[in-house]
């Protein structure tokens, strides 16, 4: 997905307020805000939404010397869900279609994002709780579900695309619904927002279930071009990608490969680009992107 | 007042706003755009916000070749209010107190506002009509009806500089209340958002009631040093100055004269500097602004 003119304004929201969760300090706040208006002012459009979120956190980082501002977050965000763990495992293994209910709680998960820039670890627990009981029941966006079942059957090697710390949690309860030989689950190569790092892999037991790799970069997303050469060679070998949350869904919706996305949307332009609603639960199309999907019909 | 660092995301939401009132053409909107963001990755925070309003709109006019893009808003704003008049102008003169119940309706004019983001045409009716029931009985944020009462009893040479088209109409109500032969109306000396020009005061009857200049400056404020030297003449040789809405207390607030501001307060920023709520109305203290008198303390 390309950056749409909408995205601006919001990307400049988004630096005045990381600004000022990061440092009291107006002057550095001052300075992000500037740096990111003028690239803004010269950027691209023919990139993805996440380049921009990597240039923005990327002048923070230079800007204020906190390499990873998010890290309480995930912190908080990993132990809510792992207490949440036990009683959600046993509604899935008691639930009639286990492997419904682990999409649709790996889905719920994805509410625990801090780049839309309105959730903060105070109304993380209420949020979550709602989001669950919310997506146990509500119809999916696309009736994808069956063609996700048949692919995750039919693969031998899945590659599973992570995206947030504590939604890691959610995730490893639909991967259990996989045989874990098959699944190789990719976390970032370092900090970046609140997205799930080898240091969450691990709080959430995802590493003592499957094996776990980065993909050599810090992008909330998956930009190819800045991914290591190793994760290229990884995500091109998979028979499957699974691909959670909207920043993946923003960096991979036009590359041409098979891919499933699962999210909660939660921006209107994604949505629109999706062709859902904010607020839906999305397993998308056919392996392609519900875009691209739309495109070939 | 200065520009705050909260109100940079706020002009460049404005900027994508006006940028699409404007022109359906995304192209143009991408080049308003990119330059309002280069211009505000440069901007002096020792100027005010009218500033930057001044400069979105020089943008907005060299892009679009739009000289006046509220032309019809405008237009619609003075005949909405001109069918008000009579009844206004009746319930001004039957109640207890015509200077106050005029006063308030100068003050609940000031929500026909198309710089705050918000209005559009097809709401200015209803949302002018709840703001004028709400402005005859909210209490004012500081009560200084008195001084301004006083003041107007006192003066010989009153400059009152308005603010909107339409607003310009309970403009009329309130300097109805003053020896006509003693009040200098100002307009804005071109046009800038929807800020009353001289077409708008005639529009409005104010040019047969009392003298009208214009400022000879586009900003929608009044920054004195863009202002016309044979107006700059008349602000300092009057011994009241009244200035309406949010536009003039930002340029002038730091000024060292005596001013009543009366406005109603819409931008959180501007009600946190004035010391009220977002949805107050306003008189301004002793003649100062009520920062400066605040300072005073």
């Amino acid at each position: 997905m390309k950056i749409f003119l909408e995205c601006i304004p919001c990307f400049v929201n988004e630096a005045f307020n990381v600004s000022r969760r990061v440092t009291d300090d107006e002057a550095v706040q001052e300075r992000v805000l500037r740096a990111v208006l003028a690239k803004a002012s010269e950027l691209s459009f023919s990139q993805s939404p996440p380049h921009m979120g990597y240039e923005i956190h990327r002048i923070i980082r230079e800007e204020t010397g906190n390499d990873d501002p998010y890290s309480e977050d995930k912190t908080h965000c990993n132990r809510l869900a792992l207490g949440m763990y036990p009683d959600l495992r046993k509604k899935v293994l008691a639930s009639d279609d286990p492997f419904e209910t682990a999409v649709r709680l790996s889905i719920a998960g994805n509410i625990l994002d801090f780049g839309v820039g309105i959730l903060t670890q105070e109304m993380a627990a209420s949020t979550l709780a709602e989001t669950i009981r919310d997506s146990l029941t509500r119809p999916f966006a696309f009736d994808n579900l069956p063609l996700l079942r048949q692919a995750v059957e039919e693969a031998d090697d899945i590659l599973y695309l992570g995206d947030n710390a504590g939604e890691i949690v959610f995730d490893r309860l639909f991967i259990e619904q996989m045989p874990a030989g098959k699944v190789t689950f990719v976390v970032k190569g370092g900090p970046i927002i609140n997205d799930a790092t080898r240091e969450d892999a691990e709080a959430a037991g995802m590493t003592s279930l499957v094996s776990v790799v980065d993909n050599g970069s810090r992008v909330p997303g998956t930009i190819l071009e800045l991914c290591s050469p190793e994760f290229r060679e990884r995500f091109d070998a998979a028979d499957l990608v699974i691909a959670k949350g909207q920043g993946n869904y923003e960096t991979l919706s036009e590359v041409d490969r098979k891919i499933f996305f699962l999210l909660k949307a939660k921006c209107p332009v994604i949505a629109r680009d999706i062709g859902c609603e904010v607020g839906d639960i999305v397993v998308s199309g056919d392996g392609r992107s519900p875009s691209a999907a739309k495109r070939a019909e």
